[in-house]
């Protein structure tokens, strides 16, 4: 199974003005679904920005790049013209999207609680994608999500408004990463440690780690230095649950008796 | 002046176990004093991961590279062993690291409240550096933090874990962008939008930069499409901070007599 990439898009992600909620939740998705997420890259609104990371990712060895943000009518709104630069494919109106983006205004003119709904410029640059996309119908708002095939490889761009990149996902990206995981399922649980810091919790993790190749353990320090306190997660991604379960419960196991040997405490919850 | 970036290694982010809080803070707090963040880039704990996200940054015009998380004591703290792949420079024992990471176990084991502090292979790693690096004073934790200049740029590696990265930030790198900045500051305000959608905004928005083009105005949608609700974000940099926040004002209260005239109210407050 090959791994996808997430591209963020918006100056407010750089200026640390918003939190990119968006690249937690795809990437939660996606692992959750059996997919392997294995790199986020977040650029401005500038064409040259968004054009460079997507020609990178596609350099790179993988299967889909879901690049979320800049879809909208603004000026700055310049995702689709990075993309479209990166592929050295034209924008051009697509009569699908146009048709999504009609609907869409003459749905909001019967509502009839907003101004005058003409096709403006700003609107019919929601419908101008780059040559050979596909739109994805977007259920709660007007931008349409896109989907470009092109060197073996899917680009999936979604608008950055969190309620519409999540509405667009489950109706059109998740059948699609779940074809790509191909029964494979994200199995993971935590256990947490007190009284052991983590250079003297580090040696066990390698001996846990040796003795269940397929487990990832990974410790996160959640104290202070002085008085620790780590959660240990562990996680693994099979086809098998019930089996991948009982590798988890294994490893977790063994890791407490070591803790306990080594002085620690060990709790099921924080 | 140039830009900076910033690299995240860690699998929790990439599987959304966690939310990428600490990127979020640093871009912050470097845009606060005037720095502009250029990219984010999040990759999992894998060496030639982190090698290769390292050397990229490395190829491309900026000053100055922040990486955080996998500077720890376990086996997949990866962060210094991609560094001086990417730099192509053997990683050794800094003396000076070694300084630091001694004094902590000491002081651990004067408080008397832990296992014995030997300086055990784990605890040695982290005085293990690239060579050529400075290490940072850790307040609040042992693993130091890293500096190494290399072809006229600065390589700054920082702990992940939350309070450790920000009390060395604090202490060793602000001076460092404050520097950078050269005197240039942050300046930004929001006013918010009703009664008018995104759609009908952008040419209003148009105007506006237009006229001012020192301000970066940008709309959050933040209603949904059929009630619609935006932010309107206005921001600069300018070393006259004065100068630079009656352009703001000026660049606001023309946008909001354009809403109003096209049937929108506006807001200060949220």
């Amino acid at each position: 199974m090959k791994h996808i990439e997430i591209i963020s898009v918006g100056n407010e992600l750089l200026i640390g003005k918003t939190l990119n909620t968006n690249a937690h939740w795809l990437a939660r998705r996606a692992t959750t679904l059996g997919v392997t997420v294995k790199r986020v890259t977040v650029v401005g609104d500038d064409v040259n920005e968004i054009s460079q990371a997507t020609k990178e990712a596609l350099n790179r060895d993988l299967r889909l790049i879901i690049v979320t943000g800049g879809l909208g009518p603004t000026y700055d709104d310049k995702t689709l013209d990075g993309i479209a630069n990166a592929l050295n494919r034209k924008l051009k109106v697509s009569e699908e999207a146009l048709k999504l983006v009609k609907e869409k205004h003459e749905a909001y003119s019967r509502a009839g609680n907003l101004e005058k709904q003409e096709l403006t410029p700003p609107r019919m640059k929601m419908a101008r994608l780059p040559e050979g996309s596909k739109p994805l119908r977007n259920p709660i708002g007007t931008a349409p999500g896109v989907r470009i095939d092109a060197r073996g490889k899917t680009l999936i761009a979604l608008p950055g408004v969190p309620d519409e990149m999540k509405a667009i996902f489950e109706e059109s990206i998740e059948p699609l990463l779940r074809k790509e995981a191909d029964g494979l399922a994200f199995v993971e649980a935590s256990i947490f440690a007190d009284g052991i810091m983590e250079s003297s919790l580090a040696p066990l993790i390698d001996i846990v780690t040796h003795d269940n190749p397929r487990i990832y353990v990974k410790s996160h320090p959640k104290g202070e230095e002085g008085n620790p306190h780590l959660e240990i997660h562990f996680s693994t991604a099979s086809k098998n649950t019930r089996t991948a379960k009982e590798q988890l419960e294994r490893a977790m196991s063994e890791i407490s008796e070591l803790i306990k040997k080594n002085g620690g405490e060990v709790r099921t919850e924080e």
